[in-house]
């Protein structure tokens, strides 16, 4: 019997066939009371966060660049140390997820130690500051039951192409193959995709701990891309997206799962553009919703087109809302919110109110802008208020 | 009734909420027979793919700086024009997906057109390049039924935190709520991670074909995380990770799905170090698994340490092919496939059949490398054999 020889070529054909060298970890200890952040890819050390602190410490080796800069919250130059890696350590950060980009001698990068988040119509880096016992409601919690997240593909006659959706079904969906779910379709934003509630929204891990805890009805959760992806087509999409969700995406979910049909048990809802579709889709399938949400989203009017007519209550949308009693009988709950530190639809929702508008609900996340905290809280206080 | 006045803020916000500036189509025609690729970011006009030759075509916008290089298949010069936009096209290339980079004054980034593909230990950027019918059964069929790629959470006490995978169910999982099928462990290669499979493999169009057509019989593809980031981590991490995969995650698998559970309805595979793994996983655990595949990862004994000694086929994996009858019993398949332009193990899988071994099978991938395009043919020719 012939002997097989074994060279140790393993090591060889990696280095080979990868077109980048191989990212090893950092050997130097991280400054005292700093962890990778959790947005990080698994080996990375940096960025690390400060949890008492809420600061971040970013780290870029760069040794040929002239100039390398953090974009977060601005501008920030960083400073070269002797072996050419650039240092920056933020000032305090607002608790929750933030996108970020490193500039490279004037060329916006992603940071080779985030995984990436689409955001900004690309790959993104992004970094999660951590916050004492608030935050839980949006951690992975190993004590209650978990829901999926499926990926799906649907066909698309009216854009001719497949389209990829993702959808959460609550735990006991599977253990009770004969009960039927209501359900919520929720829509990310500007220069984001599908996977944005998922991934940078922790959604999951919010409608997991509601179901768990009975402060919401189990239900199925549709995310589908609202193909809201550069500045100039908010136009020229929402038309044709409203189309998309309401012709090829809903029959889909409906042929799919076991979902409950009726206006009653439908939801809608999105964040910023998301929630700009979400007036737009609901306020012209009035037949089909009786739920909405819109999160740093509410707009009445214009759509933000330059020029356009400020509407009154009376005239907004189409006069959706002219005769209060009319537009409550229809919408169970119209949900708008905000942050505290970014523009505030407060004047709008108090005028519908003194109009007349009984079933709308305001929520405010105190210091917190146009990000994805205000969303994970205006998710955990929306959903609750569903189907019931 | 006081008018609502609206200012057209909402693309101010986006810009002022951005950490990067919106990144909007470049405006430039394509020169004539390219195409954006099929990998990039919806709005990416760039890197295009011209499907006659093969080529691609990369642009990166960077005034400022002195060196833009293109790494792929090694190093290349990208040539700046008078506005600062550096370009380059390639020689022809393979057919499939190939990992690269960009080079900006030194440093590794991802291209900025690209979606992020987990890779080398990075979010890396990505290009597809496109064939002809060949590769059909790896592209989205409209025409057939399609599984669910779900994205599930699990505990693992060993190494105490949980643990994302992600698991194909056919398309009839749902329908036939009272049958059960076998399962497939798939294990992505060093450097990558869970999505791998789903993401770069294109698995389920691959697996929605094979069930479809009747090729291959409906199964579960179980596509956990194999922790094999680091070139150091191999030795550690394939000893823990096979008491993961055997003590955490195949009992959650047969407990969150209607899964067979008896040895004979249960194969690994994986590719490059997950095809390790597997021979690590199977060989010692042979009471759970009747069916293995090794697609570019088949290296008796050693385990790429250096200075380790060359084994028999004899010594091999502690023995396990020592008396062939003992093993043609417990194993019903041994796939071992390469692509024919990276290491062959041919004259291992030889060696074997003249020891006696009968159930192995040896796949060729023709003019392919330790690449994507080797590992769907692998899968498009493994998932038939099994659970028959």
């Amino acid at each position: 019997m012939k002997k097989i020889c074994f060279l140790p070529v393993v090591f060889v054909l990696c280095s080979i066939v990868s077109a980048q060298p191989g990212h090893t970890p950092q050997a130097e200890p991280l400054p005292a009371g700093f962890k990778p952040a959790s947005t990080n890819t698994f080996i990375s050390q940096y960025p690390a966060v400060n949890a008492q602190t809420h600061q971040a410490l970013f780290r870029v080796s760069a040794p040929e660049a002239n100039s390398v800069k953090l974009n977060l919250n601005g501008s920030h130059d960083m400073k070269k140390d002797e072996k050419g890696v650039w240092w920056i350590t933020t000032e305090p950060l607002v608790v929750g997820f933030h996108y970020y980009a490193i500039s490279i001698d004037g060329v916006q990068v992603m940071d080779r130690g985030s995984e990436a988040y689409f955001g900004s119509n690309w790959e993104s880096s992004g970094i999660e500051i951590p916050e004492g016992p608030e935050g839980d409601y949006y951690r992975f919690n190993r004590d209650v039951p978990h829901g999926q997240i499926r990926s799906l593909y649907y066909w698309s006659d009216i854009n001719g192409m497949e389209r990829h959706v993702n959808v959460y079904v609550p735990a006991d969906y599977e253990k009770n193959t004969d009960k039927r779910y209501p359900v919520l379709y929720l829509v990310h934003g500007w220069g984001e995709d599908e996977n944005g509630w998922s991934v940078q929204g922790h959604m999951a891990n919010i409608m997991d701990g509601l179901i768990a805890s009975g402060k919401a009805v189990p239900m199925i959760v549709v995310m589908p891309s609202g193909d809201i992806k550069t500045n100039s087509d908010i136009r020229s999409a929402s038309g044709s997206i409203t189309d998309i969700y309401v012709k090829n995406l809903i029959p889909f979910i409906d042929k799919t799962f076991r979902t409950y049909t009726d206006r009653q048990n439908r939801a809608m809802a999105g964040l910023s553009r998301g929630g700009m579709q979400t007036t737009s889709t609901v306020f012209s399938n009035m037949d089909k919703f009786a739920w909405m949400g819109t999160f740093s989203g509410f707009f009445m009017g214009g759509m933000g087109r330059a020029g356009a007519q400020a509407p009154s209550v009376e005239t907004a949308f189409n006069g959706v809302f002219k005769d209060p009693d009319v537009f409550d009988r229809q919408i169970n709950l119209l949900f708008i919110s905000t942050g505290t530190e970014e523009r505030n639809p407060k004047e709008q929702v108090e005028a519908l109110k003194a109009h007349g508008i009984k079933n709308i609900v305001f929520h405010e996340s105190q210091g917190t802008a146009h990000e994805w905290l205000t969303w994970r809280r205006a998710l955990n206080d929306f959903a609750p208020r569903l189907f019931k």
